[in-house]
């Protein structure tokens, strides 16, 4: 019953000693070392290699290392065990956190002040618009879109939600589906992105989105916050909408390419605020009690939770 | 039944303009031109020149433009008529907005992640601490104190409150009284400031207080928010204390001189937001209406409300 960490990018040798300290008499093997494929019974992935997970006859479980499992649905060859996310309160409030952060430092202009700070500059613009004034309308109601548009409604915001499969939220305006996007987003001043990325959202945060953003909002033009996935976004499509006004700005935590290139042009433009997709992380100790947790309760007879529907992909 | 404008700074004419239209059948007047003193029955002003409202002999109510009544008390040949500060609820929102604002910007290092895209880096530090790991101690529970408290709780934030006074609230640990402040801000990791300015409280926020303020916290140091009164604070303690360490950071959205001469040292640091005094206003409509309602209901018999204790200065 030994545990493979097939991780890529984020320190491997720390993963397998949390996960040995977890389960002292199993053994912990890795990708770089050969190993029995017959005893492997539990993956835990973090952008494994395509393929490297095949041929392991008695897996009982993928489990992501994230609360995002695009990653591990992109193996064509990803054999037939249940996938299994992250799902942490401690990371829905962090991403709560950079939410409500980003939404008041667009709306109470953040930037332009700490802009005139540095040029000296005292120079208010008394009358801003407040929460009451502002239409926050959030993309994804899952755990973390849910959790962040109540946090927004209690800053005062207007704030309504949209999802693929028709959520509801107690006091909160939903609309769904393909049908209800264009009325949602004419609704819409703050756009909050915390979408899964699937096949159906790839590439979903494009010009022609921007385009049906409400133009008669009180910040003088849409703003985006993406904190979802980079896969969402075009980001030529991003910089051309605020070069023709049709985006404001945008607080951007993921990008397509990770780290962002150097030489992108979000970098430096003046409207957009470019943070390296730290919006929201779990502590990799709590993510491996958690997995540990999951692990327990199926070898005593119990089922798994958070797992993903192979059809959405999340 | 004259209306006397008393005001310094601030656009004279536009609210002579908003009282005319609000009370189209009496004399608005101000102090730059001769008046009949026998018929002023209300003054509105803000920081009107001292002793220009003496010799009144009909005077029945003055009345702030703001939340504040320093400028007025601050006079010593005010004359003995009732003094109303205007409370506003779209102004505590406000003040709402901007406290956990600049709470969750030093938290999430909100600077730090402009300065690096500034500097075309991306480094992030995964584990930042979150609400739930963060003290914020508010000074000061009344309208604003107490709206902040609850707003800055739904964050996550572990939330306490101190007041001259023992007010409560519920579910917030509160502290009061001179024999209560140590065991406050020795709790305190993030201090919001929303006192009145008075005798007691100028110059509250000294070197003395900044010491003692939780040097354990998960910020690196203690955080000074102040969107109080710029009385409040010695800003030579404050630099004095970001030099030192007893103080991690800052935002100041008030100054003991405003606007913050440029040769202030607090411009240029780095590790303090300078916001020109605008972490909340209310609209002059909102204020000449909340106004003319409280010299309707004056005079139909009722009760002003929101009257100053003279006392205790606020």
């Amino acid at each position: 019953m030994s545990i493979l960490v097939a991780i890529e990018g984020w320190d491997v040798p720390s993963w397998v000693e949390r996960f040995q300290r977890l389960f002292p008499e199993r053994k912990v093997v890795t990708l770089d070392e050969p190993f029995d494929r017959r005893e492997v019974h539990y993956v835990v992935s973090w952008k494994h290699p395509h393929g490297a997970l095949s041929g392991l006859p008695n897996l009982a479980a993928i489990f992501s290392l994230g609360a995002g499992v695009d990653h591990i649905m992109a193996d064509p060859r990803l054999p037939d065990a249940p996938v299994v996310r992250v799902v942490d309160a401690d990371l829905t409030t962090r991403m709560s956190e950079y939410v409500v952060l980003h939404a008041l430092a667009h709306m109470r202009q953040l930037p332009r002040y700490m802009a005139q700070q540095r040029a000296g500059t005292w120079e208010d613009d008394r009358f801003q618009p407040c929460a009451g004034d502002v239409r926050v309308g959030v993309m994804g109601l899952g755990e973390l879109g849910r959790d962040a548009a109540a946090k927004l409604r209690t800053m005062g915001f207007r704030v309504a939600g949209w999802s693929r499969t028709g959520r509801t939220m107690d006091g909160v305006e939903t609309h769904s589906g393909e049908e209800g996007l264009d009325a949602f987003l004419a609704r819409t001043d703050i756009l909050v992105v915390l979408l899964p990325l699937t096949e159906a959202t790839r590439g979903i945060l494009n010009l022609d989105l921007f385009a049906k953003l409400a133009k008669d909002g009180p910040l003088g033009g849409p703003i985006l916050i993406n904190a979802g996935r980079g896969g969402l976004q075009v980001e030529g499509d991003i910089l051309a909408a605020l070069e023709s006004g049709v985006l404001k700005a945008a607080s951007l935590d993921v990008f397509e390419v990770e780290p962002l290139p150097a030489e992108s042009p979000l970098w430096t433009h003046p409207r957009v605020i470019v943070t390296p997709h730290n919006a929201a992380m779990s502590h990799p100790d709590t993510i491996s009690r958690l997995i540990a947790d999951q692990i327990a309760r199926l070898e005593s007879g119990g089922a798994l939770t958070n797992v993903v529907d192979p059809q959405a992909g999340y």
